[in-house]
């Protein structure tokens, strides 16, 4: 699981602690009160079960605002499972650091760790079939490495980055095209290196861009017994993913069609916060 | 209700828009198929209800990758509540240009509107009492500000923006300033322009801080009991607001004791999307 | 000093950039010599001392030429002096993006920095005395909120922003109302939410509006002996404002009689620019 | 003198009639004091000599405002000389639409005889050499083609319109391309329809590129005597435009080096208003 | 294609307007069951396949009835070629205005539209050969300008406005003056600016005037053979307008004999309308 | 039949006039070859069978370019049936006068005549039915005076003038009030002096707002079983319109349904004009 770059990282950070420590940065509460050279530890505590994704994010955070000099030290790993009260990481460093690092850390967190609890119900739910649960494009504007980074944590597949690294002919394309076939072709042909996906909606057209040469499909809002016939008609001449309102409820049924991934935009645009706290020792 | 600042919004659509689209940008879908000088109409319509926010940001987004030359009419308002099927605004402009910006333009209105349709949730809830729905500094890191925004849209009121502009004395603060009230007091003296708010966790702490001349209460998961103690106890001295795990069902109840905000995190951390979307016309 | 609206600047940016660039936008001899991948930095460099606004609104034209990818960094602020030769901001990003910007971004940036200036100049010969400086209804169509926003650049203040926020009862209006105490009685009855001013033209006429309950009277072209009258009878009943024809060389005089304000419409409708230029690194 | 088109003239209007009246429209004095039946009959009044332009400007604010119902009468034509105490026009209409579009209509009709006005000075000071005085890109923003029909109206010439109707190679063209010469070739090849100036800083490079050429030379901040080399040099091969801080006190002398034309970004971007009054009759 | 001159607009809309709202203007049906901010959006869509014309002047009655808070977005541009169900233009604001403002601005709409589109028709019959179709003085009384507009956006050709701006040398003159090359030279000698065509009957009459100096004739009710003679005869000397009861069936034959111009009352006297409806949104 | 007003006449009279004329007006041609003292008698001659109508307005135009000295003696009458080449009328006066007004009087008098001949076509196929054909407010913008008393001329009967002498109850104006009956009553309340007439869809529907009072019903595109339908249920309770694109073809089949009007848009939108000439003799 490729960490997210850390130039990323780093830009996000400063962002974030600069939304809270204003620039230049002060916490006025504890420059009031608390003396520069007090040092203290902490401990990053889960308040609810799930799956951590973030750490070294939050450790960047501390050692952004201790210059280096907070140790951070992990208990667990992204990607695992904790429990309710579980310690993820132990913090030491000056107070007023560890003050001004607190939300910013917890608030990436406890986000990235909420998208891969998110992620891990349906990487769950699939286990045992042939299907992979699929990110989107649906993500928080600012955080998609970070939140795709998460959604790996948690057992789902990221589907690329954006418009420029991967092809999706759509409707809108075929039809300024003079057809889907056609659409793809041009695709093909303008960048060849770049893979192409083919958004279909029967299986006549289906198999008409499979033999044009299209090995990834995209079907939006099919049911499952179309879903099925498209797998038959197709065979494995094409990878298939399905998308469109999918939710749990529904994850076994639309998996047993034997499509190769089910894509969910709520994954990283509807999940709640994995809740985590961080308690200074006394 | 101030706009959020142009230099922040600006920064924002920036920085989705080079992780949707690379830099330097490109579509490769869109290049290899549509016309560079076809030009399209598309509306952005809400597919459930809620409250809107966040249409000059996603206006930008428009206006970024057309080079200004799409055309952006409103028909709602950020802060008007919307009905299943209602269109929000309309976009002409190069077909190229609406589907770069398409997925950005949504993330980010579909997550503001998201933000001020669980705020106006909880103002509704609130209606007819003396006690707002306050935010809290548990944003999305890179979007505070816009989400600020989108709990002012939504009917709430913000707790200002981070460390630097106004003072929170907690737990720690106190044991390192040798009690509450000293904390306070040097906080008031080191930063006079700062607005002192402070934690307390008894009604004699409350009444102490109070005669010390806080008139800005943290009440941190008490019971509607112990609030109606402090409030009773404080009376028109000081604002109050409760805070701890707040939930709908219960706001009434809190609300009753006479606080006068309900400050509840999950605003901003864990509100799902308004689901939009931008269709194209035929 | 708030931002102007983005909504608003978004408006002026594109309608600017489209006279300059044409619809689609082109930029014929950049297309032709420059290569769509050479980056380059500029200064925006000032060529006379005087003080700075509209660094966010130049930003924008940038960022929508380059589709968000040059780099906008400001080294002084809105409102702040600067002497000739001082760098105001730098810009990189692709050569095209810059020039296609370039005159855009110095005509509203020129423009809005020279009515600060003038402001500036205003605002310093009244520094010392009771009196600031107030904008008008005579600013350039379509810049109205952004050349408000450069008099408080420049040390002034608002008189709001048109006929709908405020009241201001002149002759016409007591003619039809059959008088001005009449006149200034119909408007706060029938709109008791919004602020009056009541223009008077004697000592007598300005003791009947007050004893009305008027607070805020415009004195046009009187002389200063007349103004300090009418300070001395009204006292601190009301605010006064003196405005017609006044130059910055009877500005101490007149802000000796006593007034409040002096308004001098030449700020936002004769006020020469500043110049800047935006120089390209070697 | 063509009309600047209606569209751009609706779009000024209606922009500038909302900065001053809102949206929706009130103007809350007239409401509270003037019956809503009442006519009367106002007379556009020059306060100073100078030169008109725009009538039809100020029509369309008064006609928009009384829904049509207005009369608007010229008495001077745009383009005419006019002396203190003219009357440019007058109004008969509903007394609440006469008061609402007053100071818009002033403030777009001002400006651009203010321009015009200026122009006229230029014009009048060239007469008789074969110089004319040109137009810059240094408009103010949204009001290109208002100020270039002012120009046109003071009796300058325009210099088209942005950068997408003309090429002008300077000094970064020439470098980007390898010399000014090899950059005049490829903008020619380029875009054959479009016309080519370029820039020039020698006689020999004025001889290179016309030799290459180029029919349409811009000469910056060249001294009389080496605009009158460069004349020499060129012959009627080109047409010459010296620009760079020229004042009227120096047009004669610039004119007579024998060049085409004289280009003043202050027309546009510092010219005064042509004070011009609304009185209503009594 | 230049516009129509604002003032000519306004007269027409006011005229138009005055027409269906009385004056002073009002709408009792809306007056008495829409409320006043009731705001609504709605669509002009052809409702069969033309050419368009007239947007600006369409959107002037919403400007007008909305006193300018309406938004117009045109979709398409005069001049454009639409199918049935094609979206032209769609217009947001208050319903009382769109509604006021509904029929008027669809009658010029459509009136312009079906002239162009009758142009269009013409002028594609005529593509590949020298002739192009033109226009007379058959207009629609009071709509002159906005017809002769029209057909220029279908692809016509105008032949100037009056008969003031051209003369035309016709059986009544010639008998007047002694002679056809008589009343030639007459028109000539008084009026030295002013272009001059003269109508001819034979191939003799022809080349004397041309002799004389015309170098514009008008063929009425010609035969092709008669027009080939003249056409050979004259040779390059002069252009050649043929007239007199031509349809598109014979369009081709007349454009082969070599003439320059076919002028066609009907276009401006008998256009049937091109349909298009104002489809307030649901 | 009443003629239309002479005001009215007379301005679109002189608005035509100085479409053709200029504004000082001039006829070059004449003016060089004609002598300013020639009389000459010319006729009005049909060229095509048709009504006539706008005799009184052809002569208007004669008169005010003779300044009254013309003589027009009139043969026919306004609303006489004419066969190709009847003599309508002869005129009598200068030259110079009779060639400035004769094409702006055919103009006119083609037009409204071309008005008149097709409402006779659907008059006549009326004719023995209870059902009378109606005009619309789809006018020509600035003649609906004209057109109208045209309709009339030909047999037609007027549904008075605009939107402010009869109110008309649609689908917005009924979603708006809650309802057509709703509509109808505040429409009726609101304005008890002006006719009121109200769509309906429905059987039901005519009969609950005929229930409610109404007593004018537009049935817009219903089919002759549904409009036979609607005057059964009705009776004699209520006028009947129906409208809908009707021809000719079908006229006889809805006027046999029983209603009372049936509604032609084309009439005054659409009509070819009646070919009429001016013949001066020899």
């Amino acid at each position: 699981m490729s960490d997210p770059s850390i130039v990323e990282v780093l830009r996000i950070v400063k962002t974030a602690l600069t939304e809270d420590l204003g620039d230049p940065p002060r916490d006025v509460t504890s420059l009031a009160t608390i003396p520069a050279d007090q040092r203290r530890t902490g401990d990053l505590v889960a308040r609810a079960a799930g799956v951590v994704a973030g750490l070294a994010v939050a450790q960047t955070v501390f050692d952004v605002t201790s210059t280096g000099t907070a140790q951070f030290t992990t208990v667990v790993a992204d990607g695992d499972r904790v429990a309710r009260g579980d310690v993820l990481a132990t913090v030491t460093g000056p107070t007023r650091a560890l003050l001004a690092a607190e939300r910013t850390a917890l608030n990436l967190l406890c986000r990235m760790s909420g998208v891969a609890t998110h992620t891990r119900a349906w990487a769950d739910r699939l286990e045992g079939t042939k299907a992979r649960v699929l990110d989107t494009r649906k993500t928080t504007p600012g955080l998609r490495e970070l939140e795709k980074y998460a959604v790996r944590a948690g057992g789902g597949t990221n589907k690329r980055m954006g418009l420029y690294d991967v092809a999706m002919v759509k409707d809108n394309h075929a039809r300024a095209a003079g057809g889907v076939v056609e659409a793809y072709r041009r695709v093909r042909e303008t960048f060849p290196e770049v893979p192409v996906q083919v958004e279909v909606t029967t299986v006549d057209e289906a198999v008409a861009v499979v033999d044009a040469g299209a090995d990834f499909l995209l079907c939006d809002n099919m049911s499952p017994d179309l879903l099925r016939a498209v797998v038959a008609a197709v065979g494995d001449r094409a990878e298939l993913e399905a998308t469109g309102g999918l939710t749990l409820d529904v994850a076994a049924e639309y998996a047993a069609t034997g499509v190769d991934y089910l894509s969910v935009g709520a994954l990283t645009h509807s999940s709640p916060i994995l809740d985590i706290a961080f308690d200074l020792r006394g």
